[in-house]
């Protein structure tokens, strides 16, 4: 038996036992004639004390030659501690050892196994395992299992079945690549890794199981950007028999249950929004809405006089900062910088100071005057001591730009508290978005999304302008679920793919079999599904998704822990009837 | 919406409410001035009511068209019936139809959605939408889902934490073939998917979380045979700091709370069986212990006369059957026959009946007198009714003949009841095998587990005898889990995949991270898996794992459904720089 209790678990009463311990060597605080030693496990860490006077001169050597990260066990007696340490559980005691037994040795840690490490993200990762046995990303794991327990837990108790869909699936062309697998046996053939379990889902409502839910794995071949993986956990839901209000009310409840039992946070009824009005008011269908700023609509105030840069522009648009006059002109100066970076790619921002004398003091006080200048800063709503920042141009980029430049401010003055959670739903989609590359129209969600009922009839005259019965749900400024009503009617669904432009012929060979289940009593139903790693990674106060995932890959697809992908054997690809055409 | 109540939930206690119901149409009877409708949905079954007095005459026509899965909503009041069905739970009451929708239409299903379906095997597959509409796979997919849950509950109560491992890892060419997967990005590198997360759980205990579980998908293309999935599911499970005796402990309470809670069976502590004493006994490591028919050696009871079938034999081994003397002639022919087909591949059997007057009578009273017979039979614990088959030949072949005979036999006298539970632990496993084509040793288990730690002298001088730390779990002639303790320390490592004639370059190439993660800590560890897919059927009371996957492949690995695997276009080849070599 390597332990009689944890290194976490040991307490003022347990004063005067024997107990035996396993675990790491934490630190060593060697003074001669006495050493500690702090003993850590994944529950605590214990203080185990070795001394001249009390400990055989062989054990206090053994103790000495211990280094970090070494693993051992050892029994001896619960005593109190001369010193308390308040900041563990454990310090009110410590361990008088007796035996003390080295169950495996360790060479120097390339990083400090500390909270705060000197370890950089490639070296960390790299030696994830090490990485692992840091307070924070081990809490991050164990915050990850608290949550898809209660997942779990929530949707059992709502009569949801967990349903396993395949893994080795079908490549379907549409939406983003596909990851294929080889078939050996069948030869010629492929599977494809499912980018999600959409259609099986769907399949199951057909099959009339009611309440699906999967906690599941899917995989998507895109180009890599910071923090996306090409492998990620979705928490699937899909139901039958029931219209847009159901699905949100059932997933309201699990998002309100996890903050609440997760964070013992009590989360308000989750406003609505319409995608028209986010994109209005915060130019993004994801907004923050933690803090205002929300966008206004200057062209009314502002196209009248001499100033080409807003006349010219199809919107000029808006928001007041409160109390941001207090900015020096530098501060100014640098966001207009920021905003003319590349990646934000704006010509240059107009401001106007409403400094605490009433004056308005702008960058643009040559084309407008004071009574200019307070229509605007009456219609943003400013008051003394704010200021307001406005942008111009096509409707489309400006709006990306202010929305930029108002989560940077945001940032800057401490409005995106980690702490603090503002939940949203985004309803009504557009059904289709036009892609000028292809020439066609995309699905905005997905091709099995349904039109709002009253507008099919525009499918077919004005598909551009359907909304769908289709929903986001934001947290924080992240997207962290979308889902949607499906369509059910195999007549609707083949409307649907002509609008997307694929032949009969292509429909049929990738989702005939979707098709032909509708034939046979397809009930109404609908989904969602949330992205699990960001919802934990916001549960958890970060940003960061690879803090909360065991084994993440790098920016390149990589897993530089065990180096992978990597080449394989010619006798694996000859079986598999492939050559490399590098 | 939808509906105000499911179609399993209406009683006595609803009668006078205005209720409204979804659904399918389960069957129809049209008594012209009356019809009933069987509405069914997931949760059961409720009787529609439409009659000439209180129904108008349009909604009557309307219910006249209705076919076999419809999709229907319909809104009534809740009326005792008169004729009630003691069968289903909503039997006392019925629903007085109002209005009728018709959500969605079906045409004639391929097969019928009974209990006792006319669809074969191939139909059932392509239609698999249909088939779980069918009471007992859909309760099979409900029994999954209660497993799992119960599953994770029971392990997180035991401090067990989910961790997901990665799916695109690295492929080793040890034990099953990978499927492997392309990686676009890294050009001319792959992927594989795991057969196992077996290194990663043994990371994570080096890592320090102590106590992990998963339930994971798994992959190994494989040559299939019947009831073999390319994809399969584990609950995967390590710990740190355990012993063997640890985790069996651990593991019987897991499946002991399982039985309980699913099937309200109470299940005795488990037995314990060396690897050596269930070959002995029953010839194989996955004995079915529901019944007896122990083997018997009878070398030194048989080989003193001038019979040379037995003179020449390795092994002489018999079972006693009892009550077996009341076969026929032809029942005995017709398992010799059995024998002798080319699955089984005996050369013939002999046998001793036990006649009431104490007189023996036998295939073989040409060489054995009665006094010979009788010894036979002592040996065997035989006794008047009883009769004794008995085997001969080389040791493995014959043992392995005679358990597919005590299996055969048990089937056919009802021993082998679906309704009792038989679990037993092998353990002691050997460490090693001896392939005779490749002419190396390979891992019995795989080449991460411990021998025991009192043979690892005997690793270099003696290789094939050294046992190891390693255990089976086997539920009526099942292997339903299997693991082992593992090395922890990077030496005897080495020397293991010495063993396996892993070359050091091959070994660093292949398992180079974990050998590397051993040099920093690694705990004393241990684990092990258990085949989900197997352990619901069991609970089911059935064999066939398909019945409870929701969407298997079948036996060429073929997912009949989505036609799948499939070809896939140029531009994917491509892409990946891979060119077809067939």
């Amino acid at each position: 038996m390597y332990r009689t209790h944890n290194c976490g678990e040991i307490r003022k009463s347990d004063i005067g036992k024997q107990v035996v311990l396993s675990g790491w060597v934490q630190k060593l605080r060697d003074k001669g004639f006495m050493i500690w030693v702090d003993l850590r496990d994944r529950y605590g860490i214990s203080q185990l004390i070795f001394d001249e006077q009390r400990t055989s001169k062989d054990l206090l050597n053994q103790a000495k030659s211990l280094g970090r990260e070494f693993v051992i066990q050892v029994s001896g007696e619960v005593i109190e501690r001369a010193s308390k340490n308040q900041n563990i559980a454990t310090g009110d005691v410590e361990i008088l050892v007796k035996d003390l037994e080295i169950l495996n040795s360790s060479t120097t840690p390339p990083f400090t196994i500390e909270n705060n490490t000197d370890g950089g993200e490639e070296l960390r990762m790299k030696y994830r395992y090490l990485d692992i046995r840091r307070e924070p990303i081990k809490n991050n794991l164990i915050l990850r299992h608290q949550i898809t327990q209660q997942v779990r837990k929530y949707l059992s108790n709502n009569s949801f079945i967990e349903v396993e869909t395949p893994c080795l699936i079908k490549s379907t062309p549409e939406g983003a690549r596909d990851f294929i697998v080889p078939s050996r046996i069948n030869e010629g053939e492929f599977y494809a890794l499912p980018q999600s379990p959409q259609t099986f889902k769907q399949l199951l409502m057909v099959a009339g199981l009611d309440k699906y839910f999967q906690i599941v794995k899917c995989f998507r071949d895109e180009d890599l950007r910071a923090d996306r993986q090409p492998e990620f956990t979705q928490i699937d839901c899909e139901m039958a028999f029931v219209e847009q209000d159901d699905i949100l009310k059932t997933f309201e409840g699990l998002i309100v249950d996890i903050f609440k039992k997760i964070k013992n946070i009590d989360i308000d009824p989750f406003p609505k929004m319409t995608y028209d009005q986010a994109i209005e008011k915060y130019g993004t269908d994801k907004p923050d809405i933690r803090f205002g700023m929300e966008f206004v609509d200057l062209n009314d105030v502002s196209q009248h006089k001499d100033f080409n840069v807003f006349n010219s522009a199809e919107l000029v648009i808006g928001i007041s900062v409160t109390g941001g006059n207090s900015m020096t002109r530098k501060e100014i100066d640098k966001y207009i910088e920021w905003l003319k970076t590349p990646q934000i790619g704006a010509m240059g921002m107009v401001y106007i100071r409403c400094n605490d004398d009433g004056v308005y003091k702008s960058s643009v006080d040559k084309f407008y005057d004071q009574s200019d200048l307070k229509n605007i800063a009456d219609k943003t709503n400013s008051i003394k001591g704010d200021i307001i920042m406005i942008l111009s141009g096509d409707k489309d980029v400006v709006r990306a730009q202010l929305s930029a430049l108002r989560l940077e401010i945001a940032k800057n003055l401490g409005l995106r508290n980690s702490e603090e959670y503002a939940p949203l739903w985004v309803v009504d989609f557009p059904l289709l978005s036009w892609n000028e590359d292809e020439n066609k129209f995309h699905a905005m969600h997905h091709p099995f999304t349904s039109p709002k009922p009253d507008q099919i009839g525009l499918l077919k005259k004005d598909p551009g302008s359907v909304k769908a019965n289709a929903y986001d749900l934001v947290i924080n400024g992240n997207e962290i679920g979308g889902g949607s009503i499906r369509i059910h009617d195999k007549n609707i669904q083949q409307e649907m793919f002509n609008c997307l432009g694929f032949t009969k012929d292509e429909a049929e060979e990738q989702f005939g079999f979707l098709m032909n289940a509708f034939k046979y009593g397809a009930p109404p139903h609908g989904g969602i599904a949330f992205g699990l790693d960001r919802l934990v990674a916001i549960l958890g106060g970060s940003e960061t998704i690879r803090d909360f995932i065991a084994f993440p890959k790098n920016n390149s697809g990589r897993d530089v822990m065990i180096d992978s992908p990597s080449k394989i054997s010619k006798e694996q690809l000859k079986e598999l009837k492939l050559k490399q055409n590098l």
